[in-house]
């Protein structure tokens, strides 16, 4: 009935849209698809929010960060939900270190006395904001112990832009302790950068801009944080690798061998601390110096320095650094046919504190997808492929629980994960999606068939209709008005999908739902069931969307008869990023030679604004010109073939056949890894995706390519040029040998 | 010495650009230019900082708003000054209507009790903010007396963009009390956007953001806004027509004829004042409703609502609305050949409070100007043609002394006046300079021999290093570096050189420096001698600069065998001007069509965010097709025009012949006025530029015609369209029987 309202109300809206035609779906005959449409009515029809209302609710009762007995009691809780449902489910535990804080001071002596107060208040209106013996205080995980004094340096973000600009109003930061604002980047670049500067420490602090009283009313009157709420989380240097620091590569297996933590290259050498905008405030009125330039003021009621200040700021931090469980529930519904060939649907379960949002409004929907397909199950109902459920531990300090996982299962999973589907927490708004763009095709047609709740469209349509008055010129909105395909993001990194894709080349997506639900209660204590359910998603009907977002896209890739990967649509995309990358050169090129003549020129120093001093910007060397040639003929062979992949009469294949062929689809992607992995951090192995190595979460496309160039490696680049081209060939050449094996 | 020191920097620095020959001026003959460029080097070396200090520090000593002791006291300052320097200098009088506050009484009821201060405090570092028996206290002048009471409404600049929002977020300013921010349009546009919209009182408050602490450190500490400082200000709406509201179109003089104050068109009839961000701050806070969207918050620690409040505002304006005198002073220097041809050059001298800055640091520029061709005309120099030093009184309430003047002496005006040379305060920095295009080749002459006091280069280098630093595309950067000539931008309102150039067509031009003088004391208290020496102009070099720059300019039209006019430059300039018309009416075509669009396929429905609800914008009238092609001949039969002019052998012209020509030339703008003036505001009769109607000080270029489109009337844009070519062919059949005349 649904999708039948949906085609009704397209129709009327968008006649240029083109809707799948009742009782055809990609990947299916016309007898499966009637089934497998049957089969997603009725998962759509076990459905309930009230259920997502009550594992959100018991789920964040009390907080629940990595071995505290909130998450020891939520994964029992998980487990026996899973087994009830008739799953074989188990626990499935790794060994990981995890510092949490013994000593946490911050304070400055000198004009002004102030000792921050590092502690979030108590709320009457927050139910959970007073389970303060439980709660793990405000920190950054993975902060070095320290115990530093010196001067204070304001760094804007604290990205490698922000170092360049400090210098030209002649500010160094080494010996110094730098403040950095939360946002633009990944937290754990901050001290990264300062770090490779210098400073001998790092507070990071959440401006009233970002995600205070600047966005919207604050907590409780509003979501946003309220003056002393600050935000918790991991600095681990995750674009180097993810999860135990101790065992790169490896399973964190009880007795696997481990190395010394001083050698681990994912961990900082200095301390950092996050504070809220209240203790922010004296610290920042304490730095004299440069007034800092318009796009690195916040909100706070003054005039932005950068520093450094005469006052001295003591930071000490210490931590308790051991060695604690993590323990994932994996939950299992086996294939009748396929059952070696595993669909794997996950989300983490830890989080900083009571994690209403971030992790649990995510897994409440998962296992709400869990618990339908587990009804339908005792109903006699079997998915074709293997379906899995998987709940993770220890994602907030580094995506723990899925990377030791991923490496310990690594072979096994290469040979049998057709897809990873993952959420992190989920809101009321617009649908967001990432993923290998192979996917896009098969995703289309489920989103278009998926309602949302406060409109009579599908989640395409809302999201769509989004993109198109979003977009500022008209030229672009009419080429989104004649959209019908969606087009999923690259994925970075910042949650589970990151070793499933980047380090084993398993297809995966992140999916959830978001942007009527902003507020500032990220990793704190606030982001609770009562903040939840008042700001979040008050219905929980965006959790039932996601749960049929992603049940659906479960069940089409455990059920398909022929798995409806579209490589056309991957050739595309990196065809694109091919056509970025070389622009980039270009454009630095350009810049380069014009920005070398304006030093040499001496415009810097002739236009310099005396009130507002900066030094010239130091010259760089000319861009020379990199053959793009391999990659480009990489993608134009790439072309023919996912075209010609795509002519394949697949329907007519014999069962055996059609069985080698969407193996061969599914472990594709592997094919895109290369065989030292990116320069100077080889866990990363993808081609195509990878986390910036200074953004953090944000995604770099072809990223050795990319990285290469913007840091100005040009012999780097052109060898990155051909490892990746390399690979798309290695990849057509697979999938020209799949298509040749059926001839 | 200087201009050999600045060709040689400028060969080192730019050897694409081309200098002045040596010897050789645009408009003399080899040998008038050795004399011309001697002149001037004697009038170099009488400039000295030291008396624009003395000049600014007498005449800001004591508060001077029209018709005050002070005002007084400064007039017969500079009249005596003037005749000390061998002028024939008078007072000139007219009698203007100027409402001085009786009542000013600003509060709030309700959940919060609050009454405003409105009242800007004294402070030990400055010196004359103490005055505060003859200081005029904080108001907008023009407001109507009123007593208001009602809810208030945050209505961002106030300008008509921010009510088309508002009414998308439900809020309708009917019967209200709104609050708009200083910043975007001119002041006097926020009360007269208020009042159509059916307002019954307006606040207008100075936002840190604007320039308070957001932009630096405020003062004493800082040249920025401390939080109890406010601007003061005209809201007289000056865009229909400036000056005495009761005597549009003629002079004020004493027995003039006068209408009734509640038939000036360019008066309001709400209450408006306005108050500091200390005022600002509990009013904002009690607004309720819709957050406000991102691009409306300013930087007080708040979230910004847009109301309306549940609390009551109370607005009580009374004023004494009398007829004073404004007493311009008007000094002569007599030309030796041509005493009928005047070049003339003007700076107003009343101020809001101390205007040490705003009027006074042009004024002191201008009056050593003055004294240095005085002191050179006492040793026996004479200009060809007659100077004319005017200080205006009454500017700031609504360009009243310049407006009554150029009113009352308008025949003989369009008669003599060669050129007219405004300035309105000074600062360190770059050049800023405005004007009538056909100026640019000699202005450009000109301020490529004037050395900036700070680097070793020209004010035309500096400023040119300025625009290309800024610019943001390596396109653009390589555009600006073959510049050679100096573009003056187009002139809107906001000073005294408006009547000369928009009502009776005289060629004006707008000079001043800044960029390195920001601060907040604009209109307050706080615009002293004290803060201008500490923050403005420290060493008083600009203003030698800008002496430098007007006195040049002064002296080159002067002394010009052939005035300098280069038509060619105001063509090409007409001629960018038609082009973008006509792109904005295709882009109104594109973007109105795709919008009505979205609007009726519901797009803005789908997308509406719920938790910042906007009602869908309403669909608008498709936009036509409208003919260009009279502008575009007329534009292009002045450029034969222009350039058959210029192949004239001007320099084999007998003395009678070049006598008539120059007449033709420095007349020749005032076929581009219109018979009718623009729409609905006939005193500016400009066809090519005018301030805007919603914008105010800022300009609208082919005024008619942009205006027209942008408010959707086609009908009349395609009328303008007509009436522009008409005055565009007007002018070119005039200069073609400049140049048939000497055939």
């Amino acid at each position: 009935m649904k999708s039948n309202l949906i085609a009704t109300a397209a129709a009327v809206l968008f006649s240029a849209v083109v809707t799948a035609q009742p009782g055809s779906i990609l990947g299916f005959s016309k007898t499966a698809a009637d089934k497998q449409l049957s089969t997603e009515k009725k998962f759509d029809g076990n459905l309930k929010a009230k259920n997502i209302d009550q594992f959100i609710k018991d789920l964040s009762a009390v907080p629940h960060h990595v071995a505290s007995p909130g998450g020891d009691a939520n994964a029992a809780y998980i487990l026996n939900k899973f087994k009830s449902w008739g799953y074989d489910a188990q626990l499935e535990t790794f060994y990981v270190l995890f510092p949490t804080p013994l000593t946490r001071e911050l304070s400055m002596t000198g004009t002004t006395n102030f000792k921050a107060s590092l502690k979030e208040p108590v709320l009457k209106e927050d139910a959970t904001s007073g389970q303060t013996a439980t709660q793990l205080p405000v920190y950054n995980c993975w902060s070095a112990d320290g115990d530093v004094t010196s001067e204070l340096v304001f760094v804007n973000y604290g990205v490698p832009a922000d170092y360049e600009l400090l210098a030209r109003m002649g500010v160094d930061v080494k010996g110094k302790i730098v403040i950095a604002k939360y946002g633009q980047s990944w937290r754990g670049i901050k001290p990264k950068v300062a770090q490779e500067h210098g400073a001998i420490g790092c507070i990071i602090y959440s401006d009233p801009k970002e995600d205070g009283y600047f966005q919207g009313d604050v907590y409780p009157k509003g979501p946003f944080r309220p003056e002393l709420g600050a935000q918790r989380g991991s600095v681990e240097d995750m674009p180097i690798y993810p999860g135990d620091p101790l065992t790169p590569g490896l399973g964190a297996t009880k007795d696997a061998k481990r190395i010394d933590r001083k050698d681990a290259a994912n961990l900082l050498k200095i301390p950092v601390i996050p504070i809220s905008y209240a203790d922010a405030l004296p610290l920042l009125q304490s730095l004299e110096g440069s007034v800092a330039p318009e796009g690195w003021r916040g909100a706070l009621p003054i005039t932005y320095h950068v520093g450094p200040s005469k006052n001295k700021i003591h930071l000490k931090l210490s931590f308790d650094w051991q060695v604690r469980p993590v323990n994932n529930i994996i939950a299992k519904l086996k294939g009748s046919e396929l059952p070696d060939e595993w669909v794997i649907r996950g989300n983490h379960h830890d989080a900083w504190v009571n994690g209403a949002g971030d992790p649990i409004s995510g897994l409440a929907a998962m296992m709400e997808e869990a618990r339908s397909i587990g009804e339908m199950a005792k109903a006699g109902y079997q998915p074709k492929r293997t379906i899995m459920y998987c709940a993770w531990d220890g994602e907030e300090p580094g995506l723990m629980g899925s990377t030791e996982w991923v490496e310990f299962h690594a072979a096994e999973l290469q040979q049998k994960a057709v897809l990873y589907i993952n959420s992190d927490g989920n809101g009321r708004g617009f649908l967001g999606a990432g993923g290998s763009q192979a996917l896009e095709p098969a995703f289309t047609e489920i989103i278009k068939e998926v309602q949302d709740p406060q409109t009579n469209v599908s989640v395409f349509e809302r999201k769509r209709s989004a993109d198109i008055i979003n977009a500022t010129s008209a030229k672009t909105k009419n080429e989104l008005l004649s959209k019908t395909t969606f087009e999923l993001e690259a994925l970075g990194s910042g949650s589970d999908f990151s070793p499933f894709a980047q380090h084993i080349g398993i297809p995966s997506m992140n999916l959830g739902f978001g942007g009527e639900d902003d507020g500032g209660e990220y990793h704190s204590i606030y982001d609770s069931y009562d903040l939840y359910r008042r700001f979040k998603d008050p219905t929980f009907e965006y959790g039932v969307v996601l749960a049929k977002t992603a049940g659906h896209t479960t069940l089409r890739f455990a059920n398909a008869e022929n798995l409806p990967f579209d490589f056309r649509n991957l050739q595309k995309t990196i065809s694109k990023y091919v056509t970025e990358v070389a622009a980039l050169a270009d454009n630095m090129r350009e810049n380069t030679t014009v920005e070398n003549k304006l030093i040499n020129q001496k415009h810097y120093s002739i236009a310099n604004n005396a009130t507002a001093a900066l030094l010239p910007p130091v010259t760089k060397d000319e861009v020379p010109f990199i053959s793009f040639a391999s990659l480009q003929n990489a993608v134009t062979a790439l072309e023919k073939t996912t075209n010609a992949l795509h002519e394949l009469a697949v329907g007519d294949l014999s069962v055996a056949n059609r069985n080698v062929l969407n193996k061969k689809l599914y472990q594709a992607e592997q094919m895109l890894l290369t065989k030292d992995g990116l320069p100077r951090r080889s866990w990363y192995r993808h081609a195509i995706y990878a986390p910036g190595f200074y953004t953090g979460y944000g995604v770099k496309t072809l990223p050795g390519v990319r990285e290469a160039i913007e840091q100005r490696n040009w012999k780097e680049a052109q060898e990155q040029i051909e490892i990746t081209a390399g690979a798309i060939n290695s990849f057509t050449a697979n999938l020209e040998s799949a298509i040749a094996g059926l001839k």
